[in-house]
C-alpha cells in the first residue's frame, strides 16, 4: 500500500484530534500487516488499547541483551496476563561478538552510544521492520524536550523499509502526556514494570538507564553522560531527521 | 516574646512576599532562641539557606528508631558537610517499651500511625520545643492536597508551647514547589537523601514511607494504608486544627 | 536462689553434653524468672526449641535504635508465629541524646564501637537483667575464634546482676554449630531473618554488620574496621573477662 | 595433536598432585591453540594463574543474554584490570527468537533448563570449541555433590569436538576447594564479581542463580526449582555421561 505525501498529512490531521485509542483503531483497521513496538515501558498501554480494539495484534521487543532483569520479568507478565505473544529480536551474534570483541561490554560511555544502539537496537528493527507495512509507538511529544516536540500521529517512516518498500508509522500516544499514561494505567490496572517504583521513569537497557530525582525530566535518565537534546537511539530516526 | 494576634498576621503578610532566604534571615534575627526542624530530606535546604544568614545556628531532627539506614547516613553527611551539630531527639524508653511489648513494631497498619508517632515524633518534639521561642519547618504548600494549602508563612504554633509559653513557627518554603527545591538543590550542590534516587520524595520513618510511581502527589508515599488528605503525623497539628 | 562455684561446675557439666532442647528445658525448670535472649538472628531457634518446653515463656530483644529494617520486621514474623510477646528494650533517651549530639551517628567507625554499644546495648540490657534471675543466650563457642572458644553451657553471669543479685547464664548452643543451627531452621521450618538470604551470617546492628564472601568466617562481617579476635559488644562481657 | 587414552590418563595422573599454576602451565604449553572459560565468577582465579604462566592468553565467556548486571560489569573490571580481550560468545538470533516467541523468557521453570541452556550456552559454546585444540575450564569437584566428584585434571571432551576434531580439557581446579579459591582471592587481591558479597556462591544466568542461605551448599543456589544432583547445563556434558 502506498500512501502519498498529501494523503499521510491529511490522515495525521485527522487523527490528531482523536483518542488514542480510535488511532489505534485506526491503524489496525488500516494495515493487515501492522507490528506494535513493545519497550518494557510504560508503553503498555497500547497493548491494553490494542486488544480493546482488535483480538489479534502483533507485538514485538528488541531484546538487546542487556535489558533489566526487571524488564525481562515484565514483559513475561504482559505476555501471560495478556496472552499474547511477544516476538523478542536479538542482535546477531555475527556482528555482536567482533564488536564486543574489540571494545569490551561497555563502550558507549566512552565513545557513544550509536554503535552499541546500531548492533543491539536498529539493526534487529531494521530486520523487523522489513517484514512489515506499518508500525505502532508509544512515542510521546512530552518526552523529550529536543527530539519529540512534533511528533506526529501518523508519519511515514522514512528511517526503515517496510515489505512494500514503504513504511508506515503510527504514534497514538504523541499527544499524550506521561501523567495521561499513568491515569491510564492506574485506572485500568494495567501491569507496570516494577522499575517505575524505584524512580525509573524512561526504560531501555540497565547500563544506560538510571533512575531520576523528584522534579528532573524523564529523559534526563537516559545516555546522562551525553549531550542534552539529542537522545534518541535511532529507533526513532525520522526525529532527528526532521529537525535539520 | 509575646506577638499578638494582629502583628502576627503582619508579619506573616509582609514575610508572604518574600524569598525563603530572606523569611530565615528575619526568622534567625527576631528570635535568639530559634531552632531548625531537619526531617532528614529535602528541607536540607532549610540549613543551606540559614548558614548564609547566619553562622550560629541551631539544627535538630526527631529520631524515631525507625528512619531508613540511608537517613541516618545522610543526616551524618550534612552535619559534616556544613560542619554544623544536629541535636537528634529521641524517644522515652518508659513509653516506648511498654507501647512495643503490647502492640509489637507495626502496629500502625493496623489501628493507625497516631499512636506510634505520639510516642516516637511527637512527645521528643514537645520536649525540645518547651526550650526553644520559635521554630523553623520544611512545610510547603504543594506538599499534601488535604492539610498545607493554607500554610502561612509566620504562625503561632497552638499545638505546642515553648520555652516562654507561646511559641512560633516559621514555615520559609511554604510558597516555593517541590520544583523550587529541587532547583535550589542542583544550582547549590546541596547534598540530598540518596533515597531521593529511588523514587522516594516524601521521607519519613522507614515503614510508613513508600517511593511513588511516575506522576503520583508525593503525600502517596505516606501511610498509604489510611485515608487520603489528612496525612499528618502531628508534629503540624495545627494544620488539621486550622481546617475544622 | 544462690548457686556456689562448684554446683556450678557440676550444672555445666552434666548440661555439656545434654541437646539443646534438655538444655532448654532445664533451664526453664530451675528459674522462674528466666529471661531468653533474642537477637533477630538465627537464635529464632532458642524461641522454637524454649515454646516445646514450656508454654509460658519470657522474650526480648535489644532495639537499639539502629536494627536493620528487615530485622525489625523478623522480629514482628517472629512474634505472630509463635504468639508471643517480645520485650523490646531500648535505650534512655538522656544518655543517647548528648552522645550522638557531640558525636554524631558514626562514632563507632571513628573511636571504636564501645560506647555507642555502652549506650544502645549494654544500659538496656543491664537494666533489663537487673529485673532477672538467669537469662538464655544464643552464644556458640564457633562464633568468634577470639572471645566464645570456651563459653559454657552454665555459668554466672559476672558482667551483670540479677533481681536477687547473683546473675546466672545458660547458653544451649555453645556446642553448636554454625550448621547445626541452620539445619534445624530447615527442618522445622523455623521463620529467619530475611538478611540471611543475602549474604548475611551474623546479623547484629545494620552500620555495624555487612554480609561476608563465601568462606568467610562470620565474625568478619562485625565490626570489621576494628581488630580480629575480640569482637564482642559487652553483652558476653565474661567472655573478654575470662580470658585475661 | 591426537593424545591416545593411555596418554590422557598418564598426563591426568601427572597433573593430579601438581598446583593449579603448574597444570595451567603445562596446559599453555602444551597446546597454542587453548582458550580459558570465564563463567564470570569465583574462576577469574584462572585468568591470574594463567596471566602468571603466559601473557598472551585467549579468554571467552558464554554471554547468554540474560547474565546479571554485576556480572556485565564484572567480566568489564576484568577485561581493564588484566588489559585483555575477553571473546563474548553470544546465542544465534536465529535459533533464539522462536525459542522465545514460542516460549516466553522463562519457560525452563516449567520444562526444565535443558532447552534455554541449548540456545544460549551449549551452541554457542560448540562453535567456539570448534576453533581451539583444547580449553581449560573452573570446575571443582567440591561443586556439585552429584556431578562433580570425580572430575579429572585432565580429560579428552567428548562433548564436543575441536578443531582437529578431537577436543581436551584441563580442570586445573579440580582438586581445590571454594576455600582455597577464595583465600587464593584474598591473598593476590583478585577482582571478585560484587555479587559474591550479596550472597551468591555459584553464579550463572540471573533468573536461574540464586543467594543460598549461611551453611547451604553453593549448588542449592542453581536451578532450585530441579531435582538435587544433576545440576549441569550441558557445558560439562562429561561429568554426566561418565556417571551413567
Amino acid at each position: 500500500m502506498l500512501i502519498n505525501t498529501d494523503e499521510i498529512s491529511a490522515i495525521d490531521q485527522e487523527l490528531n484530534t482523536k483518542q488514542p485509542k480510535q488511532i489505534i483503531k485506526y491503524a489496525l483497521d488500516k494495515f493487515d500487516n501492522i507490528a506494535i513496538s513493545f519497550s518494557g515501558a510504560e508503553d503498555v498501554v497500547l497493548i491494553d488499547l490494542a486488544l480493546k480494539a482488535k483480538k489479534d495484534i502483533h507485538v514485538f521487543s528488541l531484546d538487546t541483551g542487556r535489558l533489566h532483569p526487571e524488564t525481562y520479568a515484565f514483559i513475561e507478565t504482559v505476555r501471560k496476563h495478556y496472552n499474547i505473544d511477544i516476538e523478542l529480536v536479538s542482535p546477531k551474534a555475527e556482528l555482536l561478538e567482533p564488536f564486543v570483541k574489540e571494545k569490551g561490554l561497555f563502550s558507549f560511555f566512552e565513545d557513544g552510544h550509536t554503535e552499541c544502539c546500531g548492533v543491539r537496537k536498529i539493526e534487529p528493527l531494521k530486520r523487523k521492520l522489513s517484514t512489515a507495512q506499518a508500525w505502532i509507538t508509544g512515542q510521546r511529544k512530552d518526552q523529550s524536550p529536543g527530539t519529540r516536540q512534533s511528533i506526529p500521529v501518523f508519519q511515514q517512516d522514512t528511517a526503515f523499509k517496510g515489505i512494500d518498500e514503504a513504511l508506515y508509522k503510527f504514534n497514538p500516544l504523541a499527544n499524550w502526556s506521561s501523567e495521561d499514561v499513568w491515569n491510564y494505567i492506574k485506572m485500568f490496572d494495567v501491569p507496570y514494570n516494577p522499575l517505575h517504583q524505584t524512580g525509573f521513569i524512561s526504560i531501555g537497557c540497565q547500563p544506560c538507564t538510571r533512575p531520576v530525582l523528584p522534579n528532573q525530566h524523564e529523559r534526563e535518565g537516559r545516555w546522562w553522560w551525553e549531550n542534552e537534546g539529542g537522545k534518541e537511539c535511532g529507533l526513532h530516526a525520522t526525529n532527528i531527521i526532521s529537525k535539520s
